[in-house]
């Protein structure tokens, strides 16, 4: 079966799920043009994601996707969350933040019964997951309206568990992919291999099909990682700068300027590795920050001075996430790209 | 002008110079079958050069190639030495060595009038390097019997600048790659890419050939880098496991083993970051220590430890060199392995 019977759509293009910087107006734009649209909601309360959803079916009949973290919730840890603050006191100074005012706060949500209740409503076609798969009960849930289930794999191990756990396809996700590596089964960043190596040997390892993550651009990036045993391609940072997407505007500016071309896979804004442009908090900090709390804690602190700094028209202290080929991203509408984007395969 | 053309072979297939585990009887194999064997020459003196030289046109009339490293011979610093071989004490200890018996050396030696002597009365047709190029009047050495040169560029900057010293054709050398990183612009491992990244954008920006260097294993590899814009691919890897490569006993059983799942870019073996499979070593110091010496002086202390333990039939201290894509590691004869990859393209 082919990537666009199993998901029954027209193009074997995934747009990834890029929370906190897209929400319906793209995920209705992909589908419309025939891809599949994802709407990311780790960052969506159970309201939210019910307007967006609302949003979607409203905008289009064709399949799309909603994508959830499943991660566990972290222990909150006064003492690990006091160093994170005390690094970043310094800048507070400098933007006059007062750290006792800083709320705490997840930021980022795992996939719960509350927002499987929003979905039953819905009945999303296709539901996809980050870092693994919910709790059984939870897996059970979305799969008893007749829901596709996707989950990321950054090693041959964790595809090969996902799909004993009967998920329908499984996206590889290649060391070049922008935002958060999607890892699960180890913490070991020394096991996450480049698209062009872990493509094909997720291929080789399980039948379910293949998306390619990682590093994909345009449409010999996708003819590419066809060539290589992919059923399709998920593709986050070729997007970016759509009018759909609500991307900052230095987060914009960073994409399209040579900043673009030295990223970083960083812990510093949520606690998990991610890739993003390298910005001033990343240069003096380290990417890869032993004082940070756990993932999602450590974007509480760094939120307030994320604000000041935007406000002012700087990314010095926003995740500008993006892939390692930003050199393709242009201002077009997401349904053109779409269609280009698949103009690199037959299938 | 195609690859081939270029360079006067029949396949757009390099087989990548791996100094230390092969010599001239890989580099006949490969360019005898129509793809540009190469024969690597960081550790050959000039006897052994001219030797292997000897050897390769006396077995074929096809094109090769022939490499070296470029790189600035590094002062010797006593106190670095010293503190390494401290770190190292332990080691020393387990096998019996006796530290003050191992003799310091180069083990590898960038291109130089000694070498160029011994190419003159070969006039080889290809000459690649690798940590940039030599200086001018050596590189113009080169050129003046006609021959192509070629070097390794690992990110835009790079390939640029190789381009404007007039290299005939550019290895884009990806994250995935195996053995030594061919930076020598920058020492920031953050501007590595992964070959999907790298690709494109180096075939972006400049106009002569690019080979794909970096995870590509097989054939679908071979037309996937086509696919993103490059005119051939070079592996390395991929060879071996072939008869004609002089490969250990304990490498080989590493790359044929899950351990090959798992490499880094570790400074132990040499000074300078290179990927080789996880073992003992890279384990117990960490992939990248700041206490080695300079390139290539940390080599000659881990020498006694590789010799000892490789007796023992162990890689514990050896440079596993290898890519991120050994899965498909065959033992087979490296003449045979050419014209598979070559059938991933039309070109």
């Amino acid at each position: 079966m082919t990537l666009q019977q199993l998901l029954g759509i027209r193009l074997p293009v995934v747009q990834a799920p890029m929370a906190g910087v897209q929400g319906s107006a793209l995920a209705v734009a992909v589908s419309n043009a025939g891809g599949l649209g994802s709407l990311p909601c780790a960052m969506l309360g159970p309201e939210a994601i019910r307007d967006e959803l609302a949003a979607i079916v409203a905008q289009t009949s064709q399949p799309y996707n909603v994508n959830f973290f499943c991660h566990a919730p972290p222990v909150p840890d006064a003492a690990r969350e006091a160093a994170w603050r005390k690094l970043l006191a310094p800048y507070y100074a400098e933007f006059g933040i007062d750290p006792q005012a800083i709320p705490a706060g997840p930021g980022r949500r795992p996939f719960s019964h509350e927002a499987a209740d929003v979905l039953e409503a819905f009945r999303p076609p296709v539901v996809s997951f980050h870092f693994g798969l919910p709790a059984p009960d939870l897996l059970a849930r979305v799969r008893s309206w007749g829901a596709k289930v996707l989950s990321t794999a950054t090693t041959v191990a964790e595809a090969r568990w996902l799909e004993a756990q009967g998920v329908d396809a499984v996206v590889a996700q290649g060391l070049e992919a922008g935002g958060h590596r999607g890892m699960f089964l180890t913490g070991d960043l020394g096991t996450q291999m480049g698209t062009f190596a872990l493509v094909p040997q997720v291929a080789r390892a399980v039948r379910i099909p293949v998306i390619a993550a990682g590093g994909i651009a345009d449409a010999r990036g996708v003819a590419a990682v066809v060539a290589l045993g992919a059923a399709g391609a998920q593709l986050g940072t070729a997007y970016m700068l759509c009018p759909e997407v609500t991307t900052s505007e230095p987060h914009r500016a960073a994409l399209a300027s040579d900043a673009a071309q030295v990223t970083a896979l960083t812990n510093l804004f949520t606690g998990r590795p991610s890739r993003s442009i390298v910005n001033r908090l990343i240069r003096e900090l380290g990417p890869l920050n032993a004082a940070t709390p756990a993932f999602p804690l450590a974007a509480a602190a760094i939120a307030p001075l994320r604000a000041k700094a935007e406000a002012a028209g700087s990314g010095d202290f926003s995740p500008l996430w993006a892939g390692q080929n930003a050199s393709a991203c242009r201002v077009v509408p997401a349904a053109t790209l779409t269609g280009e984007l698949a103009s690199g395969c037959s299938g």
